[in-house]
């Protein structure tokens, strides 16, 4: 089995090495202070230290079942399971739906990809935006595993229209979409309704504290109906018993505490401005790399003009000091392809300038050695 | 998919019950203080909240390794991988090595049945302490799972002999042991060796940080050469990335602080006082019960005299307001039978006491009415 280059680069660069690769958050704006208060209250409780329920603790479940009932979709506590990071989610649910197949995007999060591969999932890939392709391959599949908002890898967000469309199809099929939500609450102007919203019974959205709290404590969710969750929870049973219960409790008392009413507009307005430095840099330093702004997420995603090895380029710069993600990393058969994408909430303003200036030059050193 | 007796009751019994059913440590023994001041020194490093390597953090690594290394199986960082909770140990070595099947005990750990009946591999049981029946299951699947040290459900401790003999079939047979030393911590007077210091090459040792320190972190590991545990690195990294980070350094710096030494022998009294308690309990009220007293661990079974069907009286003494689990549950065919288990660390002296008292009285009833 084959590791990913991600995780394979995050284990061999040092930390001289800017990174545009990973997909890591801002631990700057981690709220440490908050959630160290929190962990000691929950420290003062041995329940936080012991065995507990498979489908998650009740009180975080319930402050999710109302996050979605206050966007529309009516949730109940047990329309949630609580998951060892978005990760497992898309591990069990693959294991447990995915087995005759599913639709998946091209290009896709790869995680979801090598889990789906890894559980021998037979994968249809769908070039991304083309809404009638999905039909016709979901025909057939009556699964689909998609990100509607600031998709990993390229930061697109789904229409209205497309949701709605894509609903439709798993309502009419009588099939089920995984929609990962993963990056959903990193908006810079404002949160589409959900696809979730318009199939409730025929989706199961996958959420994650990794990008709006901390990855470290491992916590995801997915939210679904009752039914559907019920093999996903005894497999879950059957995978790691449950998960960590102090991280949860943590993660609850933090949003008890109403922090995340100012810790989200924080990650935001960071975000957006980091974006907007890492677009300018990209456009100023390496105009040969073509991109869309995205709205949202943590991605900017875009083609070298010409016929570039975005591979190539991308080991070549990493020997110089900086590296980003080839796009082939994200298409099931990992063609050659002149994409890339660039992670702009890790790195400061300074290492992004340094880190696209040392990416520029080695662009401009391959042309000439042709 | 069926979900667990135990993980069933767990969520049905209210808090008036009794439950000699569960494998919880006893939360009065967590050491609160020091966990909390672990926590702290974790939380005043961003790191502690950030992804880390799948593998898990070099330090605790490094304390495992050093662990082995001083038991005389000569270990190095790269032999250890940190997983989330034993059980998910389990679920990876079982999905990687056990798709052609393996020999279990009879009757064995049940999250380990369950583990391995929902990945789908063929498990082939050999009455706990017939060596020989091991060595001839064992020849055909070059694969099996066993717990050497106060097994769960048993108690049992191989001896030196028969870990000496598993050890070398499966060096013989070129296979691989999995061996589940979950519980060898908890020794009342002595840890025998354990069965990989006589395969290091040909065997996973699964170890747990939810008996020594704290369930509710969900931590545990596995102990192998180096080649065996890479694919189960790459199944790992798909399934959930990578073990909580911050309940890594908490375990690390725990362990740092040298809180161990005293928290071991702790531990390690308070459980043979509470074993000495329920077994008197078991003598005394109900001498229908047969069963040998463990030297470690956290369970004692043992059989009823008579042809009663445990799993009848166990669902009879729950509805009197204590409950046990019974044996059947152990063996991968479930039959009727009339053993069973009976946790001790978790009740205080009074719970026993009343517990036993109830169980005994159901027993009685369950005679007259016969």
């Amino acid at each position: 089995m084959k590791r990913s280059f991600i995780r394979e680069i995050l284990e061999v660069i040092d930390t001289d090495t800017i990174s545009f690769a990973g997909g890591l958050p801002n631990e700057n704006l981690f709220p440490m202070e908050a959630i160290a208060v929190s962990a000691q209250k929950a420290l003062s409780d041995p329940k936080s230290l012991q065995y507990s329920f498979s489908a998650g603790i009740p009180a975080l479940r319930d402050k999710l079942a109302a996050y979605y009932t206050a966007m529309g979709l009516e949730t109940s506590r047990d329309n949630i399971l609580i998951t060892t990071g978005a990760q497992q989610a898309l591990d069990l649910i693959s294991r447990v739906y995915f087995k005759e197949g599913t639709v998946v995007e091209a290009p896709a999060y790869l995680g979801a990809l090598n889990a789906f591969n890894a559980n021998g999932c037979p994968l249809y890939p769908y070039e991304l935006r083309k809404t009638e392709e999905f039909e016709a391959l979901f025909e057939k599949t009556k699964r689909a595993y998609i990100m509607c908002d600031f998709q990993n890898p390229t930061g697109y967000c789904y229409s209205i229209d497309d949701r709605k469309r894509i609903a439709q199809a798993a309502i009419r099929e009588n099939g089920i979409i995984v929609e990962d939500g993963a990056y959903m609450e990193l908006y810079f102007e404002e949160r589409l309704p959900i696809l979730s919203l318009f199939a409730p019974n025929h989706s199961l959205h996958v959420g994650s504290f990794s990008k709006i709290l901390a990855p470290g404590l491992r916590l995801g969710w997915i939210r679904g109906d009752a039914a559907l969750l019920q093999p996903i929870l005894a497999l879950k049973e059957r995978s790691d018993l449950h998960t960590s219960t102090l991280s949860q409790m943590i993660a609850d008392i933090f949003w008890e505490s109403g922090k995340f009413e100012y810790h989200l507009p924080n990650i935001r307005a960071v975000y957006d401005a980091k974006c907007n430095y890492l677009a300018d840099k990209l456009t100023t330093l390496l105009p040969e790399f073509v991109f869309e702004k995205p709205k949202g997420g943590m991605f900017i995603y875009g083609t070298f003009k010409g016929e570039i090895d975005a591979h190539a380029l991308a080991m070549a710069s990493l020997k110089a000091g900086a590296v980003f993600v080839p796009g082939g990393e994200f298409y099931t058969a990992t063609p050659q392809c002149s994409e890339a994408r660039f992670n702009f909430t890790h790195s400061t303003f300074d290492e992004m300038n340094r880190g696209i200036s040392i990416i520029a030059q080695t662009y401009k050193n391959s042309l000439t050695k042709r």
